[in-house]
């Protein structure tokens, strides 16, 4: 049975994983028969959101405990993970890939990104296992892979020009999507999907995110 | 469009709704074509656990502002709505249904229900409108419905006979069912499925669910 991570980070579009792409992907997992590894960074969460009214409030939430929602408790911290426990690699969206794992929803291309995030990205990209990001979180692939020798990955996170060019100066490569389309870059094995970021319900993110996980079960198999 | 009402009890499966069920009847409803109207009531949590520990913390959270994360932000207050507003209700499982719409975790057959919760359901059931429910969520029907005048429903919550002991005190008639059925009650236009009552994963939940919302959609058809 092929294992695959979910990177989550955190519960909730706002301020963690995305919760339809990350139950979603657990689904599609599931149904090609592959086990799904959960996990996340024991660190705190950048900021906790209302999402009733959208605004910031004074609560401490942190990464690992809120996305140990998703997985019914069943996560492990990243830390305890590398490259070579596990198969692949799926990232959903969310803005905690953009807060918790990274700075990128402030900062943009001037992010920092978690070093065990960034760690076990390039190792599973060394190790040619294949990574699946979809919604915001391609610019955690792009951004950890910035600077690797050789390494010029093809991305996309939808149709939104003033991402894809921030996505292009972290040195990754652009290229508009469909909702229901699965981005293969077949030299580093890496996959994307739009999902929410222009996806208008669940059933059309559902489509793409279907392709994503037939994407990354090809190729490992390749 | 059928307006389907998603009654939601927190984010969460040990203090508020189980995510995967919400998320894949959300799935399922759009895939049939229905629109979904999440709703939660706006009251504290009975209590907030640790989903990595499984413990219990000191913070205090709120029911629909938690709910709406299952949402992205999309939820109306269950007091905005009544029966003549939707076509059908769901209800998903999670311990929030015996611990924030009931007290049914702790007090078994004596519990108590929410208000407004046991109002739609009962103006459902009046109005001939189909609910279902899934998981532990069963008891929520069994509750609102107890005493109410020529309705004794038949309903499931999986094979547990502890818990369809207390059901039918409430009032119900229980069925024992496989984690892929939903059992319908033709004459009082409830349909429930067992879902992570005795599911082992994900993918077998899902067939229970998708039998479940196939269920409400053709009793709202009849």
């Amino acid at each position: 049975m092929m294992k695959i991570a979910l990177l989550l980070s955190g519960c909730g579009v706002y301020d963690g994983s995305e919760i339809h792409e990350a139950t979603l992907t657990l689904y599609f997992l599931a149904q090609a028969g592959a086990q799904a590894v959960p996990i996340a960074p024991h660190i705190p969460q950048a900021e906790t959101i209302d999402h009733l009214t959208g605004k910031i409030t004074e609560e401490q939430r942190n990464v690992l405990v809120e996305s140990a929602r998703i997985s019914r408790g069943e996560i492990k911290d990243i830390s305890e993970v590398t490259g070579a426990d596990i198969d692949g690699l799926i990232i959903p969206g969310g803005l905690g890939a953009g807060k918790n794992l990274s700075s990128f929803a402030q900062a943009g291309e001037n992010c920092t990104i978690n070093e065990e995030v960034k760690s076990l990205i390039r190792d599973m990209v060394r190790r040619r296992k294949p990574v699946g990001a979809m919604c915001i979180a391609p610019v955690l692939v792009a951004k950890a892979l910035q600077g690797m020798d050789e390494v010029t990955p093809t991305l996309t996170i939808g149709n939104d020009p003033t991402t894809a060019k921030k996505l292009e100066k972290l040195g990754a490569i652009h290229v508009t999507a469909r909702v229901d389309e699965a981005i293969i870059d077949n030299a580093n094995r890496i996959v994307t999907t739009p999902a929410y970021m222009i996806g208008l319900g669940i059933q059309e993110v559902a489509k793409g995110i279907e392709n994503l996980v037939k994407g990354v079960m090809e190729l490992i198999e390749k």
